[in-house]
């Protein structure tokens, strides 16, 4: 278990995350329960619903929190809670009002990504002058860039979730369905120490054409290609990892072809990133590698997300994102080759940007493993 | 096992909802992931994420379903999908302006409450001219009313609970921590068929005072007074009901004088559910017992909240809600008495609408019951 975060902690999130928002020329940031608020004050209400919960942050303002009265107690249970404001409101009240009076009327606010439709319109309607842009347009990187002990929490989780693959190496798949070696997935990543898993992907033979399979009531048969891609969360931070195994020693050469393809191809992603190139280097970097292998239509997704709170935020790894990587940066590089109707590889590792390049939260073998 | 939800009970419910939309001044509505979506497609995406989905319902054009292109396998594979055009948007592309196509440009839409701000941002820009209102605002009551097959669905959640609150009469309290009689709830619902445990509240003494509180390290004492307010999905329908207990049979005369107010005021209020009746009366009803009997400030929340394919959705039954009940309608009621610092009780069923007023799905005795 590590240390958990201080109040010191969340105090100097909150101080250089208004200080970002003044920079990126926002009047501030509105900030709704899920990872931003987590990430910001510990806080995670135990349900997210109808009843308007945010923190309000801005310069020359102390931090504020507006929270149903019932849930007060809760919000003040927080570590972050000693550093913030908090304010009620009570069943029946107007709680737009409450929150609008935080805000400046004519002032443009960045608001987190997942905040409810419901809010955002509440608060639209008691500023009519506002001006609102998703945290992830208007302040992109917020929760990017990593410090030491999420960095130490995310490696944590990759380790558990390479141990998590070791063991499903040693699990019979030929004659076994799909939901079966993902019941087994899910097994392994909570002995690992997994509070929570988010996917189990087992995409055998056809299935594994589709990346975005999670798995079915297919029987596993020996000759099948099976990618296997499975997450969640440990400590807080989250794991995410793919490799594609191959049921019985009969390997086909086009399986072998395709496997080495996709692993020369996130090797060198891998080996471009460093701090200062743009994002969407790493995936033109993937891509070039698969094309020139003459797959370059059957990679059908962008190479890799941002990870930390959740186990897809930004930075994107995509065409188009020219974001310079930042040491501290995690995201994973999973670049695929998907053959419609017949079989699927992906290979996926969490890296982290240093100073001197990538460093894997993942380090199990990539080369095609041989399963039963 | 209920019979699955058809295509033809979708298409039903679309067409449903886009007539009340129009006769509710609404262009059409832009429904995203979640129980609205579930509701009206039986689609439940594996994750809700950053990538956009988004149905689009509007008088005289076919319902259409906005994809992330990876994931149009999963939605074609939803039981509604063979109602609804199915169209797709790959990484890198604007999934705005595939959505946008399908409104009108000064159009006015319900939006679903838990759309994210990413992308209602997202229309807002594509469509500046574009209107959009809370479906909580525009269309509250698409949910609201169920059908026979939804009502049996809650009745059989609601019988599920009842046999878990007779299965925690008879678990030991003293001496145990609320998390552990929690875990004892959620382990007995999860046997009565639940497959998804939303709350499992235990407000053991001075925690049963604040309404919110869900389970804590608190060790359980003889003579503490205990809220056990439970509930979750049963076949895609969700359970919620709350009974006050009392450990040891030495029940203090204020626990029994208050115990007996809460209850007088959940029977008057369910007496008062009948078809046309505003939703606010129930909340009048119950408050005036209570009040009566000189608690009234101590009832801090409102009265109650519908159910279906989630747990806290409208009506609610509010000072200000004057939506009449119609037949069909389910919801809660569940006044309590909160004594800071003491304890608190609060007594919950789940009740429908019927043409003769009335009907509960939670049939527990409702007096003060001793546990050990």
């Amino acid at each position: 278990m590590p240390t958990p975060f201080t109040v010191q902690d969340f105090t100097r999130r909150m101080e250089r995350a208004t200080e970002a928002a003044a920079r990126a020329g926002l009047s501030g940031l509105v900030v709704t329960p899920g990872p931003d608020l987590s990430y910001l004050t510990g806080y995670r209400p135990v349900a997210i619903t109808e009843r308007l919960t945010v923190l309000v942050l801005a310069p020359g303002r102390p931090p504020t929190i507006v929270v149903p009265r019932l849930e007060r107690p809760d919000a003040e249970g927080a570590t972050g809670a000693a550093a913030l404001s908090v304010v009620d409101w009570a069943d029946g009240g107007d709680p737009y009002a409450v929150a609008a009076a935080l805000l400046d009327a004519g002032g443009r606010y960045g608001v987190s990504d997942s905040a409810w439709a419901l809010h955002l319109l509440g608060l639209q309607r008691a500023l009519p002058a506002c001006h609102f842009v998703a945290l992830t347009e208007g302040l992109p990187m917020l929760r990017a860039v990593k410090d030491a002990d999420e960095i130490e929490r995310l490696a944590a989780a990759g380790a558990a979730a390479d141990l998590a693959y070791h063991g499903i190496l040693r699990v019979p798949f030929a004659g076994r369905r799909e939901t079966d070696v993902a019941a087994d997935l899910a097994r392994l990543l909570r002995e690992h120490g997994h509070s929570q898993v988010d996917f189990t992907v087992v995409g055998s033979g056809p299935n594994g054409a589709d990346p975005h399979h999670e798995a079915g009531e297919r029987v596993i048969r020996d000759g099948d290609t099976v990618v296997l891609d499975f997450g969640g969360l440990k400590d807080g931070y989250g794991s995410d990892t793919t490799r594609t195994v191959h049921v019985g020693t009969a390997v086909p050469d086009e399986v072998r072809r395709v496997h080495e393809t996709v692993r020369r191809a996130q090797q060198a992603a891998f080996e471009a990133v460093r701090p200062g190139v743009a994002c969407q280097e790493i995936d033109r970097v993937a891509r070039a590698v698969i094309t020139d292998a003459g797959y370059g239509e059957y990679f059908i997704h962008r190479t890799g997300h941002g990870i930390g709170l959740t186990t897809h935020e930004p930075p994107y790894m995509v065409e188009g994102e020219q974001q310079p990587m930042v040491a501290g940066m995690c995201f994973s590089i999973e670049p695929g080759i998907y053959l419609p109707g017949r079989f699927g590889v992906r290979i996926e590792d969490i890296v982290t940007v240093t100073e001197d390049g990538g460093r894997r939260f993942n380090n199990t073998p990539r080369e095609l493993a041989v399963v039963a």
